[in-house]
């Protein structure tokens, strides 16, 4: 049994388009491979951001449209996500492991997160999702569907679904039992798809869970020794594009709350993937600890050559 | 260990919307978890046809029409649908598991199928998929992206894809390992993402792969005890709507070959499943049954009431 990583992979960085996303995953297999090769056991958590964008546009332009389709709900969306760049990044890493003569299976695990329905998140959705609207169309929406929908920077309007707090995930069992052996598993795709608690069983919701802090409470719910939270910059900084910008190569929790008094990350951006970090290593055993940094740098990173690592 | 099922589900059976679909896998989610219940171990295959069809023409009609997506590739929008599917199905039989008090899991797994490139079958497409079409849009489109297209009873010009052979399915040991600690597996949804062998790993291809093959295949493979081929009818039939119509309640492999030269099962609707329960027999040990019914007497079938077995 080697050590177990989790590692979040971005959205952004599965590209715009399925040849583009084709293209992107091969160059994503490499890093992750060599974590396995070096002998971790690897999960993988990934964003769905453009790609979720995408299909709900898709399945909203049609059905509007006039191409005879049905209107398809957020949730379902995400699944079909789940399906889209799984199938891609299943592809590519059995290639690269194939390449390199290691044995070892991956799949992807549909997976469903749990959500609380009484979450501040969904009393104040900010996530814009699908098209722009005029406030005219947007009304009459609003009034059938029960959307929300917020004026977009002069753009027009736009549907906002709320970024609850991801709770459990319903299929982690499931999960378990492949890394348990050996499988490379790609799961919580596009932070999970998201549903509520029911008398009649879970139920999808129209939210977007924020991937990074689904791959943390994945990573605390498999006993990770490690999260790895890949993103477009070698290491965490602080005072960001100032003269006396600093590269922290770690930070224990009391620093990294100190950091975040200071407004030292933005927001939407560095703040959630440093607050993703403190939630797992917080919630995990003496030794784990939490990696950011980029994904060409990961292997590297973990041998503390690069990025920043998030302690007790 | 319970006795091994492979149950093949029709996507005709989960509707032609997410609304109609999550109903109507809530009724497809009880003679499973019957199964379940009774004891065996349950995996299950399921088309996609209706599915994979509303996804394409949706994804196609926003790349032609203005919609701003990107065109999207007939295996990525099945890939889509597994998550689609995959997600409604073990939502339901995971409310249907817990509602009767039993600790099993249930997910799906993303599977690719393998196929050979020179399977007969690319050479004579024949699955019709997407849009209508005018001649000349066909021959356009054609030109570009070398797609086929016939004419369509009268309604234009559609495109077809071949239906190949299923050779391997891609995540076997996956599914394998799930299924021998206990979890319900979905998996080679639409058949399995049709992908061919190339040097640098597997790689989709435009098709469309029966999904009764595909459960065969599965069922030889995971050494099932039995493949359960769910339909709109409790029995086989010969002599079809005809006088002397009579309901098989069993056939052997034998029986099986003379019925077909006869010309007792219609190509496309009762042949092939005939056929797959009849690879499934040949290729399995001594006392593996195939067994085709509807999905509401599936438990009662498997009890020798109705359904029509194929033994060797």
């Amino acid at each position: 049994m080697g050590k177990r990583i989790v590692v979040a992979l971005g959205g952004n960085a599965l590209g715009n388009s399925p040849q583009e996303q084709l293209e992107l995953v091969k160059g994503t297999a490499k890093p992750i491979v060599d974590l396995v090769e070096k002998g971790y056991d690897v999960i993988i958590g990934h964003g769905n951001g453009p790609q979720v964008g995408m299909i709900n546009l898709a399945m909203e332009f049609s059905a509007n449209q006039g191409g005879g389709t049905p209107y398809m709900p957020f949730p379902e969306c995400g699944a079909m996500t789940q399906g889209y760049i799984g199938y891609h990044l299943q592809q590519a890493i059995q290639a690269e492991l194939r390449a390199r003569g290691i044995h070892r299976s991956c799949a992807t695990v549909v997976t469903q997160v749990v959500v609380d329905e009484a979450d501040p998140g969904f009393q104040n959705p900010t996530k814009p999702v699908g098209s722009f609207y005029t406030k005219e169309e947007a009304d009459a929406i609003a009034a059938e569907k029960g959307f929300t929908f917020v004026e977009d920077a002069g753009r027009g309007w736009r549907r906002v679904v709320p970024s609850p707090i991801p709770r459990r995930i319903v299929e982690l069992d499931v999960v378990e039992q492949l890394v348990s052996t050996g499988s490379i598993v790609i799961t919580v795709g596009g932070g999970g798809i998201p549903v509520v608690e029911s008398e009649a069983g879970w139920k999808g919701v129209a939210a977007v869970i924020d991937k990074d802090r689904a791959s943390a409470l994945l990573a605390r719910d498999v006993k990770a020794d490690q999260l790895i939270i890949l993103t477009a910059v070698d290491r965490v900084c602080v005072n960001f594009n100032q003269p006396d910008q600093r590269e922290l190569s770690r930070m224990t929790l009391a620093e990294a709350e100190e950091y975040i008094a200071q407004g030292q990350f933005a927001p939407g951006s560095m703040l959630p993937k440093v607050q993703s970090c403190m939630e797992f290593v917080a919630g995990s055993a003496g030794g784990a600890t939490a990696l950011i940094t980029s994904l060409a740098r990961a292997a590297e990173a973990l041998e503390g050559k690069t990025g920043t690592v998030v302690e007790k």
